[in-house]
This record gives C-alpha cells, structure tokens and sequence, in this order.
C-alpha cells in the first residue's frame, strides 16, 4: 500500500474528537492540536499521527512540513456550486440602487438563473461547475454538499442532479447531492402553487428517487416563497422518498421553519440571520445543525447570525459557503472563517470547529471527514509558514493554503 | 530594444486619460475600454495600443490574452507594508471583547508594533516586508506608497525608511516613502508632547532630508493623538524639508485635519471614515486627493466613508488598502475593490479608476502610472478569462489575477 509521511509539521489540528463528532456550546472553542507532529497516510485515509518522536521512519513519500501547519479540510455543507453564468449585472443594479424585489421584478434573481439553467445544456453546466469544484479544493474543501433548485422544472431539476453525480466521478472529494426544487415558485405556476407541489411530490421525487439522484430535499423557508406548512409538507413527502431534510430557513423572516425542520429530524437549518430565543430552545431540543452563511449577509445586508448567542446557549454551529451567483458568489471557506472571526466574533477556534467537524456534521460525515483521526479519509492540507491558527482568519487577503490533498491524493 | 505583444485582449481596460490624469464626480463613471485590442511593450514602457486590427505584425514576445481582460496595475497610495511581526492577538483579544482602548493599555496597537520594530535587525524586517511587497505585486499592484511610524524613535524611524530604501532595489514597481514619525505618542514622550515634536523637527526631519530618504510626510490627526494644530506644525516642518503632506484625518472624529491639509496643499488626506458636508466643500476647493482605505472599517467596525456622497458631490476619490498589521492586515487591491463596490456602493468603473489613475495621482505618479498610456510604465495584469469587468469586485473570493507585469517584466 503507498504511504505518505507528512514531517514536521509544525502544528496539526486535529479538529474535534467527541464520539458523537459534532462539537457544542464552550466545547466550539476547544481545538485539539498537536505541534511537531506527524501524519501518516495508507492510500485514501489516516493511518497515523501524532508526536514527530513516534513518526515512522519509512514511508513510500515524505513531505517535511517545516513551519507549516495542518488543517482537515473544510467542510462546506451547503453551495449552490451548479449554476449557468454569474449574475454580476444585478450586483451593479443593486449599487446602482435597485431593491431585490426590483430587481427579481425585472427577472432577476432566482428566476434568473433558473431561465439561464434550462438554456445551458448539461454539458456546458458541468464544466462550468467543475471548474468551481476544483477551486474550491484547492482553497481546501475536502467534502461538499450542492443543491439543485436552478431548474424549477422536472426537467432542469434532474439535469442539474446528474450534473452534480457526474462531479462525483471527477473527484476525490465527499459530495452530497441535496434536491431544492423548492427554491422558487416558477413563472408557470404563479397562480397554482398547489400545482407546482405536486409537481415535486409527484413527478420530481420520484424520478430522483428512482435513479438515486439526491441524499438530501432542501426547501426555501421564507416569506414570498415557501411557508413552513409547506415546507412541512414537503420535509414528509422527501421522507417517503428516502431524503432527509437540510432547510433554507430565517434568512429575512422568523416564520417557524425551525419549529418545523427540528420536529421533523432536519439534518441542518441554513441561513439563521434572524432568530428568536424561542428559537435557540428549539434547536437546543433536537439535533439539526444551525448552519450560518456569513457570505450571504456580506454581500447584502451585514446582517449576521447571532453566532456568539447561539454558542453560549450550547449549540453546535456550523460554517458554510452559500457559494451561489446571486447573494454569495464566493466558495472560499477561509473568508468565510474571517468573516465568522471579524463579523460574528466567533473565535478561530470556534470557527474552524465550525467549518470543519461541524460542517461533516450537518452532511452526515463526522465520522469519515472533517477531523484527523485515524480511518478518516486523508483530506487535509498544508499551510504556508504561519504564525498562529488566529492568523488564519486574521490575514484576509493572503492565500495562506499551501498544499491540498484529497482523499490521499495532492490536488 | 526587447517588445512584447500582447494579442487578442477581450477588453483592455485603458482607465482614465484625462490631461491632469485624475478623474473626479461623474467622469469617475467612465472607464475607457477597448475590444478585442492589442498591447505593445518596448523595454519597461507602454508602446502602442488599440484595437487589434491596428496591432503590429512582429514583436520579440507575443502573448496571446484570448477571452482575458488587461487593466494598468492597482496604484496602492496608502500602506505600512515594513512592520515586524503580525498582531493576530490583538484581534482575538477584539473578538473577546475587548476594546481598542483596552487593547491599547495592555500594550497593544501601534505601540506593540513599534516595540517589535524597535527590537527587529534592519535585514529581517527587509526580509518580511520584501514577501510582503512580492505578495502584493502578485495581487496586481505596481505602484505603491510605505509609510514609517512604527519606530517612533530617531533610530526606528529612519531604519523603517532604509528598510523601504532597499525595497525600492528590490522591485520595479514604483515605491513612494512616506515618514510618519507622528503616528503615535512613544511612551517615554507621555508627558512630554513638545518634546516628541520638536524631535521630529530637530532631529528625524533633517536627518532624513539629509539621506534623502523620504518623499512625504504624514501625521495621524485624530484624537488622542495628534491635534490639527500640532499637524499644522508638522506639515510646515516637512515643507522646510521638501516633503510634502499625506495626511491621516477623519478615521473617528472630524477635528480640521482635512482643513489644515487643503490649506496647506497636501497631496492626499485618508481615511474619511466620517465627514462633514463642509469638508466636502473645502475639498472641492483645493487639490488634495481624498483617498479611502475600506479595508480598515472591514476589520474594526463596518464604518465605510461616504464615497457615494463624495463622488456625487463632483470629488475624486481613490482607494488604497492600509495594509498594516493592527487594522487591515491585507494588501489585496481586488478586495479592496469590492468592499468599495458592496460596502460603500461605488459602481466597478468607478473603484477601478479610484484604485488605479487616482491612486496613482495620490502619489504623483499619474503622468507615469494608473493607466495605460503610450510612454507611460509597462505596469499592467492580465486576468483569467472573466465574463466582464464588474466580474472582478463581484467574485470576491478568487484569484482572477494571471499573470502581472511589471515595468515590463512579468513578475
């Protein structure tokens, strides 16, 4: 079997180690590391770690990683990664004064880039989308989960589920496909949302289900699109279907679709920029992960989750990218790090608990990604000569990523 | 005579021509481009350009930049790129609660740098600040201005200003050298004001006009440290010296710096987080450029200048990213760029000029940079293939930057 020894290592982070692999509360803050260390890998996973002094002394590959610090991967749990064509043309209507709402009017928006996705054909879609797979693996995401929702058809929604399984076969990486044909309500069904329901109930879901298209069914929880009765509605029928929910859920509004998501064992619940303390009891009382997409209210609002209160109520928080052409155009997880440090002033340590055990959490991965333990897929990287963890976050600008490896192999 | 022919550019993004190279108001709107263009170079200068039609047949290097965007390089007016050490402590203790104040007491802030500086051998902060300047060349930037003020001593300041000396052997951007030896009050100077004053005058000033070592001279014009008064002093003794004024104002209080620094004929005030619609007024009067340093508000406390508000009242304005270890730990113009677009709404064409033709003019270089221009520096980056030019502040989070060219070597 081909080993790698990765030397020196200045500091390894480990990442979180609890059994349950997810961390809460003051726990956020703890980041177990060891400096001077090894890591062993056996073909596609951990064999080893831990003190230099106990490093084996032979290996198939050696890498001396002096100065130099190793990360898990990131985890980014929620990415719209398959989409046709930026949208920076609303960016500039935006600066230019333009509300959401004008601009969604005007066909911008969602329906935007669900009109441009049935245009594209799958592949065209799928290399544009795998060009942005293989930047964010080289900004260090080792595991990722992608939402269809482009579509709004059955059509646009199944191309975009195979686009994301054909991914699966360029690349190392865990990828989780979640369906979101409830991301808008189409043109078409304007004045028959029952009709569009049944729709995803009847002919979508099925489809998906019979060619094993999606792990998860995510729904857009948000006044003007989807109601939590509907989302519950449709949180049941993705069950029947075998897909567990993940929900878009407290982006502008508290509507109740945390009520809902939790009651009905949601994996995660995205977004949370406004949530009330009745709210965090509710989280508090199941096990769904709240997820925050700092990048989103970055480039609209500054209106940021209340990572800080949830934390200190004994949550678990995870961290995600959001990366979408409207609202996040970005997939790198280390701004999402400085922005979870300078925003929502959650310490490093916090963040890259979030970012890493946390996020494997809210794909199901704990137990193969997102922490270095022994057996875990070898998804790591090595930092440029750094400092500090802190510096991480701290140093914006830089691209302080040295070396990727997913899966065993170096990026 | 060696030429490189740039062939086939999608856009070449040509920036401001204006006779007095700096574009103010409305014209900040405009950004002269053009299609499918053609870019010669001839040793370290610009040679030729136009549409690619008109393009020569022969040339000793040809480049073929299809589906590539070309723009002049960022001209970065305002840095502290010569610093010993980063201060990621300081921003986990901010994240911890503690205050700006707070952080001050325990030793933080500009005094901690100035300890380390005081404590670092000339060859090691050369070492890192030479990383610094290869980082941000990388970035796009081919012009650029450092400042000293971590020294606060005799000795500090004038090694801060030897440190950039070398710097400039070490690069073909141009490097501007700014003394700032009032940045801060030293400690042993407490309770001595007039003391600190005076050494600046008596001793820094002359010595460093002796060695020739700077071409301008700044002071922090804040509360808590320097009055506008006391910068009224400074700016006369720098004018006795031949240096003439960019001026620290206006970053938390509107005390008259930007007065004084009109008055007396600054080449730029910055910062401007917060500002009266009568030093508006007084800065359409004079000629100071008003440059904005967004990176700064980013990290401490989401308080951008009111750049629409400037524009809109007829100003120029310029941008520049503050790279320093305390407050906006970064040198990366296109972020710089797009906090300028999301944050402060300014359109792409708009921070494009203000971050190159006026930046460049915040330095006296726009007859020689920040633009491309027959006869002016072969300074210019050509982009990975992007769909247009807003695409540039919009993807916030990639590296769009492929190659960089600096007087006319590829860097």
């Amino acid at each position: 079997m081909a080993t790698i020894l990765i030397k020196h290592i200045r500091t390894l982070v480990q990442a979180s180690h609890t059994p349950v692999g997810v961390v809460a509360g003051a726990r956020m803050g703890e980041l177990p590391v060891i400096d001077d260390a090894f890591l062993l890998i056996e073909n596609e996973r951990i064999a080893g770690f831990g003190p230099m002094s106990e490093a084996p002394e032979r290996a198939d590959t050696q890498i001396d990683a002096s100065g130099r610090m190793v990360f898990p991967c990131w985890c980014d749990s929620h990415t719209h990664l398959v989409f046709a064509g930026s949208r920076e043309t609303e960016f500039v209507d935006r600066i230019r004064g333009l509300s959401y709402e004008e601009i969604a009017r005007r066909g911008g928006g969602i329906l935007n880039s669900a009109r441009r996705l049935n245009d594209t054909p799958e592949e065209a879609l799928l290399e544009q989308a795998l060009a942005r797979l293989q930047e964010v693996q080289r900004f260090g995401t080792g595991a990722i989960e992608i939402k269809s929702g482009y579509g709004l058809s059955v059509e646009g929604e199944l191309k975009m589920l195979r686009v994301i399984r054909e991914l699966k076969k360029h690349t190392k990486m865990a990828v989780k496909a979640t369906f979101l044909g409830a991301h808008a309500l189409p043109p078409a069904y304007r004045e028959n949302r029952e009709g569009y329901l049944r729709l995803i109930e009847e002919e979508m879901l099925p489809k998906i289900a019979d060619e094993g298209l999606a792990d998860y069914l995510d729904v857009f929880c948000e006044k003007n699109f989807f109601s939590p009765q509907e989302t519950e509605r449709l949180i049941l029928a993705g069950q029947r279907f075998g897909l567990k929910a993940k929900i878009h859920t407290n982006q502008f509004n508290c509507l109740g679709g945390i009520e809902t998501s939790v009651r009905h064992g949601a994996i995660s619940v995205d977004h949370l920029e406004v949530l009330t303390d009745v709210e965090i009891e509710c989280l508090l009382s199941g096990n769904t992960m709240p997820t925050l997409l700092p990048g989103a209210p970055f480039f609209l609002n500054d209106h940021y989750p209340p990572a800080r209160r949830m934390i200190e109520a004994g949550l678990p928080v995870a961290l995600a990218t959001d990366y979408n052409p409207g609202s996040s155009p970005s997939g790198k997880m280390a701004f999402v790090l400085t922005l979870a440090c300078v925003k929502m002033r959650m310490t490093p340590e916090e963040a890259i608990n979030a970012a890493t055990i946390n996020g494997a959490a809210a794909m199901e991965l704990q137990h193969t990604h997102g922490s270095i333990e022994v057996g875990k897929a070898a998804n790591f990287f090595i930092t440029k000569p750094i400092p500090s963890i802190a510096y991480l976050p701290y140093a914006f600008g830089s691209d302080l990523i040295e070396q990727v490896f997913v899966g065993g192999v170096k990026c």
